[in-house]
């Protein structure tokens, strides 16, 4: 059960619901966020009536927690705005909102690379700039990235072209240190079971973008985002990013039933990056398109200035003109769903079936 | 090495390459399709002079085997004209065609029902039906479906509603008499790799759809229509519906990086049977908008004028009317696409990153 | 529902019976085996009493069709008898029978070849001999067995070193002109779910050895032995061979839990493949002992006299001195088995925990 | 390229070794363990004559990075030993070691269960008490564990019932504080590509046990190794607890051919949790004499005084008897592998292949 109070609600208010619950033997915990207030109850609570808990003084809302992963399945969180206007920009991501598209280079490889890519990707229309600095390897002899200096070099080409910054924090113990350099914090695939980085993050007032694991199903992702959630950051950004399948020709496979399934499921934002579901650039065009098609609210995608060059991923980077067309595409088939949706009245004509 | 020849090559044309590629220690067989003739060389040939080959009387262009399955990686088959027009009507799938939208009940249950959706897909803009008359089924005491008698009312639906009929032969001894009242032979899930059945229908002169198999790979999936292909029969439809993953929420998992792939590798046309691949009516509009926005040629999908009371697979049949909105969402995402190629160069600009 | 009666019950008895059901609204169909004769009721009969059934003359026992493969399912078919005494010998599968071992070769490649392997296998101490004549090849263009010619050869090879001889049939078409040359008839995984196949073996009197599906669930795969069972060979020998998962390192991935579940949800046979399973020969011997500790009846395995020189799958090919290596470890496996149910009493001790 | 020092080699000798790889442009890293001193030398140096290591001074053996992960797949590390005799006991884990049985609760639950379940595993001939204090929960309302207050309260029982502690650590922020409680530390499955978990975990003094992840493949599971080798700290043992596959019937689907090709490619020791790897209590015995017949160097059990009231996965738990069992299975078996050591002699005899 979660209760849910106006963002205004005093410390007093609460604190009178907290003692309410205690009275009846319930335990419960507070959950701060940018919007509202809430009170998860712990306990057992299905023995008590519903209108005592719609009774208590400040309750907007009681949400059941039927649900494995109520916030997450909560519709409310629809929206995430990412950067801020004095700084690198601000972009929204989700219902609503145009689809974005998110480019830039797998790794952060040196300053002046990391501006060059900044801003090619603003120029060929991109949203905001991703790019690794602390790169999860599977091989410890790997380049694992420049780390904070290369947070630093990317935070800083964003800034001269004004474009939020996207990148992934592997440790609780570099959460502190990066988030002056960042504008949404990155959960890779191979962190998507870290609680306890989700619930550090979710003590962080910037957005996160979670990545689906690699064999993660979908109520693992969103039980995943409920670390988050619940930990009183309702600023959440789902990620599919490919699953791994027996299929060798690519890379992983890309999911976009999972796309839509989530769509219907969750009220999050959700984007999709078709450079790690594949590791082809080939097609990464079709597939930004389908993944709009179907109701994604964006891609991200590996965007460098010498493609073949760079020094991890190769394969699946494109240039930014190839970025450029992907942005158009983009655009025309929001312009297309938004046509549809317009047009479709709730209950079409061919139902009767006619005998002849 | 693959020789292909003029549908007009005399047999002793043709008689007389096979005669100089026996002088030379060379078996090969001769493969017939509607529109070719070809002989497969089968024995090793790499240390021929490539001329020895093109300079075959009749030889017009000559495919080297290094492909595992070069008919089917080779680009000519590109469209698949399936019906007739003075039966049942005509239909091409395939490229520089419209995507097609094809229609019809998991099982035909009765005269009576088959007519009714006949007629419903067919106003709701579908071009063709598609039934099961012969149900590949995992247990053998569920429900067979209905056999050559069901074939028989389809026909005379589609007949009667001017569609083309597609439906699932499970066996070779099935072919013959089935061939009367079909228009395109589908090979199941379960079946794409009874090679026997293959062969036996690249011997047909009706279109194949080859639908991909549970865990099939996509290698695996072009050999399969290579048994097709290379048995004479040049009319292949390629079908993903889902592959077999860990996910318990779908009944399969549609895996539209796959159609893409197969895109770029094939000519042959590729079709999206969401239905199967998710299990749940919901997700089938968003997915078929995006197997289109990906480039797959048309989609397949389960419709039933009660859709909760099919006898099979209920909970992803959907309504005539929802099949109407499909079909104009693939009219809609087909024409952004053709936009898109019309406008898009091949050379666009933002290519020159700028250090500022 | 199913019926079971004595084998010696006459017709007239389960026509007696077919008649009482008819006159009560309930379609049923006679199943005839080697053992018993079965009467399956396939209409709903829930509301009928339990006693109505029991009481009809003849009837043994009454076994509900609440499982999905009640024949599967139920523990009568423990141990398969194949080959016979007269012609190639004799060997027996299952509960309370040694676990068998099982060699030969992925291909018959020759006659002197099969008389070679066959002879060498029989000194190594294996029960019967495998070999394939017709081969399932993924690609077309592939070896694809010496056909009728090859099984000949074998029958031949077997009779002479005095083996039962175990090959596969991947077509209803093949099955009686095969029958001859053969004691049990192999379905290969690629065909588990070729349902036609399996109801035409269900109508022959020599054993069925059931490869289960490349990604079969365990539920699929005893309902694939359940079309053989329902139609009256109810000798069904189950085989794991290895699914197919995301690891690149192996062939495929030997699921030997699968092996200790269907040991708990059936009596039939169960025997294990390392070599499909695995492709690497050098994990032969430690899995094949693996097979035998879990439960498994025993182990079939390809062997040849020169492995490197194998025209297909040579690199799971082992020699029949490492063949007979296994023979020697499974039996000393099996003794332990033995010993430890002898010893181990119902009820041991240390359940009584102390708090010190 | 990896150079081994005696342990015994001075901070000089090795400091003289980096300045002559420095001379050379060569860039390296010095990695300490138990039982030797290590100089990784992380640029590429395939261009230097092999001698030219071999000949610094103080270098024992020179290993090429060749492979992915050469410490692991360096035979070296063949045995770990665990605990301590003056505290909670010590036990020896791998090559030439009698296989052990590690049993205990999942969860640690109170104080007094601890205590009971340590010593009613010690009495059935466990050789070291597992049981969750952190626990990685997919859902974040579901019970995480009694941390640090439950590790004291195994490390206290342990200590009683003289057993030495194995127990997950999730955060890097937590192994400083857990060390002195506990004798392994467990990476569990959702935290294998935890790099900075790794990373810190090869920073200690006591032995890892790093279990495979939900779909780790066979070279990542080594490479996950391999971060926690290349920090330091040699003590590693690997542990198969199933993979995630698409089979509904079972938890997940135990790999023993991983385990029999790690064997192959590792002298690493492995263990295999069969409680995990079914979630099906009665499945764990059958596989734990397979893990063992296929050369695992051990097995760890999920054992509770009262299974079915375990709070966590007690679908899987099983008695204190039911593990006294396994521990003489492990140990009839472990002797019956040791005899066929013994007499195998190299090359054995049917090789001959005669044709009759």
């Amino acid at each position: 059960m979660i209760l849910s109070f106006q963002k205004a609600a005093s410390d007093e208010c609460l604190n009178k619901a907290l003692r309410r619950l205690s009275e009846n033997g319930l335990a419960a915990q507070i959950v701060e966020s940018a919007s509202r207030r809430l009170i998860v109850i712990t306990s057992e609570c299905d023995s008590m009536p519903g209108h005592f808990f719609s009774q208590l003084e400040g309750v907007e809302k009681v949400v059941k927690l039927t649900a494995r992963s109520p916030l997450a399945e909560d519709s409310g969180c629809a929206t995430v705005g990412i950067g801020s206007e004095e700084r690198r920009g601000r972009l929204f991501i989700g219902l609503g909102r145009k689809p974005v598209v998110i480019g830039g280079p797998c790794s952060v490889e040196s300053r002046e690379q990391i501006f060059e890519v900044a801003h090619a990707v603003k120029i060929a229309g991109a949203g905001a700039l991703r790019g690794g600095a602390f790169k999860p390897r599977s091989n410890p002899y790997d380049f694992q990235g420049l780390g904070l200096d290369g947070l630093k070099f990317m935070a800083e080409a964003a800034e001269s072209a004004r474009l939020p910054v996207i990148s992934e924090v592997m440790s609780p113990r570099d959460v502190e240190i990066c988030e002056p350099y960042l504008d949404v914090f990155q959960v890779g695939a191979r962190n998507m079971y870290n609680y306890d980085l989700l619930r550090e993050l979710g003590r962080q007032t910037k957005p996160i973008l979670l990545k689906r694991g690699l064999s993660a199903t979908i109520d693992e992702l969103l039980q995943a985002a409920e670390y988050v959630l619940a930990s009183g950051n309702l600023q959440v950004i789902l990620c599919e990013r490919g699953i791994r399948t027996y299929e060798t020709r690519l890379r992983n496979t890309l999911d976009l039933s999972a796309v839509a399934l989530l769509k219907s499921l969750t009220g999050l934002p959700v984007l999709v990056d078709p450079s790690h579901a594949t590791g082809k650039r080939e097609l990464i065009r079709p597939l930004s398109r389908a993944a709009i098609a179907c109701g994604a609210d964006g891609v991200i995608i590996e965007a460098h200035c010498q493609p073949e060059k760079s020094i991890s991923d190769a394969a699946q980077a494109i240039s930014p003109a190839a970025l450029a067309d992907i942005v158009k595409d983009v655009d025309l088939i929001a312009d297309t769903l938004r046509q549809i949706d317009k047009t479709s009245e709730p209950d079409s004509s061919p139902e009767e079936c006619i005998l002849r």
